[in-house]
């Protein structure tokens, strides 16, 4: 009997020792919420579809993710951010708990402060000042769940603002409908940097709404359902003093059917069970990559950074397999991705995911190939299944390389092969002339260098998948195109330059200077300092062009 | 532990005897089913809204409910059945395993046994010949769960059959549409004896559908989603032998949304377990009333009619409490009941249900409460919401007070008291003449003499509840009007009988003598032998107009 007693208290010294250690405990979501980090701090699980998060309800570029840390006011709750791109786009379905607020298609805001937030690994939660609201958000993959203690009010409500917009973002065409008096369904259609965004979503509350009111297009409507372009509607009833009201809202691109499935993601009204299990699946991906050392803040710095690599692509079909396809109508998959800002992650956070998410990566892939079966090329950057052709390159080449060369399966090779070339033979995005001349004219197409490099390299990796599945023509053929870089490179200078098409270099040149003008620079987003070295797959050849190797260990 | 090893064994003895003395097992869902029956043999709950029955596919009166048991050939089994009715409607959703048959808008039938085939409570099981599939049947109160055992085919499918119609239904809206390639919306409206019938359904398979053919209206649809008249679907796989495919029916009246939830009746794909619970729930409600007997015959008979005591009213909301209203539009409220042929059921099924099923009572008195609230009169004979104004009398006033006088609560007694005066206040149905004349002339409105004497009896049970409730102007009111009946009583043939607007005597007038023609009879099937005696409020007033009590003793 001692031996059992022994071994359960060593288990329970385990445990603990295990949860004094939480790795989740070190990951900060609000890194990343000031300045121009573009990150949100709100609830979300690893590449979920729902990322339920304050928004200020400011507009500007520092608000493309809802919320900036330099802000003092909270204009709602929505369900679709991005992090990290810079683009101002999504906040879908914004929802906000209020008290004593007179049903009108006014902005309504609260101030909050930052020592009554919280923001944890699936866990938001902050008060609402002007409406003494403590409201906590958590989420499974495709429902968000919101708890609210409300004061003592015979004027509760729920807002739910479908003309929410931000930035880029506007709403195209809205609706809800009310099924009961604690069951909502309804869409919200946009167009902003992805053109055509659709958004099913299903709202069911733990408490019956005594009133109902709506607004479409700064209307009243005295009914049970409405349409318009900007749609609100304020869920009304009474509270007593530290009543909780809670709310799950289930999202699917591709129907109200499937927003309705989204629900049955969360059984019951337990919060803290769901909190818990988003912050259990935190933990397990985070103790994919350890480091160890006394120093918390570099601990926090590296576990919110291995946090916010996975946070997308997000998941875009739902339970049914459902999704918005490219061209609008509804496309059934299995567990298909979207959200791939390719240029920005082609170089680390792909090959990283390839590592840490080697299961995730055929799903990933097969969605990229599923965007190639609708719209004939690869995805550049897909938004919502939007192509918004953003940056340079076509890099969701190396990303399939990558995986095929490291041997994962999953998906068809073969294919992926062919959309590898589509991709190179297309004859938009430079590329033609990219063909015509071995590199890309400054006079013809903007941002040549950087293109040239980028096609140079995702040319090397064609050929490397071409070799693997034996098409030896094409391996030659493209490791051919992959020395194109070097049709560039200005040995005198010693950095790849722009030429026109008549083969003389664009003059003046200043390896400092940088244009941000698209069509202009012959940089993206960079000088000839930064670009020059992107060589990757031909750094003996770059060593030459740049004087070999006693130079540059100079 | 001796003792508990006997407790344990005396439990388990306990159990087993009950287990053999089922009472189930002495329902026979066969008795009726013949002939003019108009009972169904498939499975459903008590006051249930799936009732999921055979159809053999023939027209005729003696098929009202689908299936009559002189039939050889089945035809589909759908979700919605009248019992006992002799209404030829509803029998929507349609349903049919095939194996080999090509698509097409051809009837596809398949031969039967009744020697393969059982019917229980709560389950039905049938062999299809021409197509070796054992198919077997149960039900929640809003899902039909569907079992088919296959035999090995490239070519097997389930036929979705919203076109199919019997007797005075047809089809005026059908739609279909797929979710995934295991999930099926949709919806069969139609129009019959109830004007406006609405059924949504919600389609769940244990298997992925390889090929979903389509119809409309005779032509084949290439589409995932087709509306029309008249729409078939077929949903096609590959089988191996023995093999279980599983599939759950949804179903709604107001939306799509409404057949989705009722999915969730039905968490997993254990068809065992859902028929296990539709018996224990039967085998509750059977233990209400119980009779002692070595006639097994007569137990059969018993319990069979307490079997189909307590299959209408039909629950017609859904799990969001909603349903279509009067008016077609979607109406909220709480365990909504249809299926009301009061005319049938006041005398004998209504009172009943105020013993066995006493905490129901409120709900089906609420619900003829919302009929009023939407309609202006309480029901007559309401059929999924529609006032079919059919059969003499306005027989919810006595089902009512029967309730109130019983002392029955959960419902308001006020707004029942005055939508009982509603009834007798309408001017239709003969109400006005009644009102005029004190009694239904019958050279003014036909069955004349049926209904003076029903509207009679309906005034003392208004007289009843207005003293029950202190209206006492109102009581004395109808206390007098409830005597009308001795207007049309002839002290010298000892007849009640018709009676023109002039005050004279229809002749020639024959007691035995029975018109079904509603204008030209006197009475309403039936003859003055059968009528004559309905006087239930007034039997010494009755005695006394047939001679005094010597007489009727004699």
């Amino acid at each position: 009997m001692k031996k059992i007693f022994f071994a359960i208290a060593c288990t329970f010294f385990f445990q603990l020792n295990i949860f004094s250690q939480r790795l989740i405990d070190f990951v900060n979501p609000f890194i990343g919420t000031a300045a121009h980090g573009h990150t949100y701090p709100g609830a979300t699980l690893p590449f979920g579809m729902v990322q339920l998060s304050p928004d200020n309800g400011t507009q500007g570029w520092d608000w493309c993710s809802g919320y900036n840390y330099s802000d003092s006011l909270i204009q709602g709750f929505s369900h679709t951010h991005l992090s990290g791109t810079g683009i101002g786009d999504l906040c879908d379905i914004s929802v906000m708990p209020l008290v004593n607020v007179q049903p009108s298609i006014q902005k309504i805001k609260s101030s909050f402060s930052h020592k009554q937030e919280i923001a944890t690994p699936g866990y938001y939660a902050v008060l609402l000042k002007n409406f003494d609201v403590w409201t906590e958000l958590t989420a499974t993959v495709r429902c968000g769940f919101h708890k609210y203690t409300f004061p003592d009010s015979k004027n509760a409500a729920i807002k739910i603002d479908l003309g929410f917009a931000i930035n880029w973002d506007a709403p195209t065409e809205c609706s809800i409908k009310k099924i009961n008096d604690s069951t909502f369904v309804g869409y919200r259609f946009s167009t902003g940097w992805a053109k055509d965004q659709k958004i099913f979503f299903a709202i069911k509350l733990n408490k019956a709404v005594k009133v109902l009111s709506l607004f479409a297009d700064d209307q009243s409507i005295n009914s049970n359902e409405t349409k318009g372009k900007d749609v609100k509607a304020f869920l009304q009833f009474e509270t007593i003093k530290g009543e909780r009201v809670l709310m799950k809202v289930g999202l699917s691109s591709a129907d109200i059917e499937g927003a309705l499935e989204s629900l049955n993601e969360i059984k019951d009204w337990n919060f803290e069970r769901v909190k818990k299990d988003a912050e259990n699946i935190w933990e397990r991906e985070l103790r994919k990559l350890q480091i160890r050392s006394d120093d918390i803040a570099l601990k926090q710095t590296f576990y919110t950074a291995i946090y916010h690599t996975m946070l997308s692509p997000n998941r875009f079909s739902d339970r049914y397999g459902n999704y918005k396809g490219i061209n609008g109508k509804i496309q059934n998959g299995k567990s298909i991705y979207t959200t791939s800002s390719l240029w920005d992650t082609f170089r680390a956070e792909n090959p990283l995911l390839t590592l840490t998410q080697t299961e995730l990566v055929p799903s990933i892939i097969n969605s990229y190939l599923s965007f190639y079966d609708q719209y004939g090329l690869l995805p550049v950057w897909d938004l919502q299944f939007n192509e918004t052709n953003c940056m340079t390159g076509y890099h969701c080449i190396p990303i399939i390389a990558d995986a095929i060369l490291k041997g994962i399966t999953g998906f068809d090779y073969e294919k992926a092969y062919y959309a590898m070339l589509a991709s190179a033979n297309q004859n938009i995005r430079g590329a033609d002339v990219y063909r015509q001349y071995n590199y890309v004219p400054q006079d013809k197409v903007g941002s040549s260098v950087t293109i040239t490099l980028e096609y140079s390299y995702d040319d090397w990796c064609i050929a490397q998948v071409a070799k693997r599945i034996g098409k030896m023509t094409d391996y030659r053929d493209f490791m051919k195109r992959s020395l194109n870089w070097r049709n560039l490179f200005d040995r005198k200078t010693g950095f790849a330059r722009a030429k026109n098409s008549d083969g003389k270099w664009v003059v003046p040149f200043d390896p400092f200077y940088s244009e941000h003008d698209e069509k202009k620079a012959a940089y993206t987003e960079g000088n000839a300092w930064q670009h020059s070295f992107f060589v990757p797959h031909d750094v003996y050849g770059l060593m030459n062009y740049l004087g070999g190797q006693k130079t540059i260990c100079r």
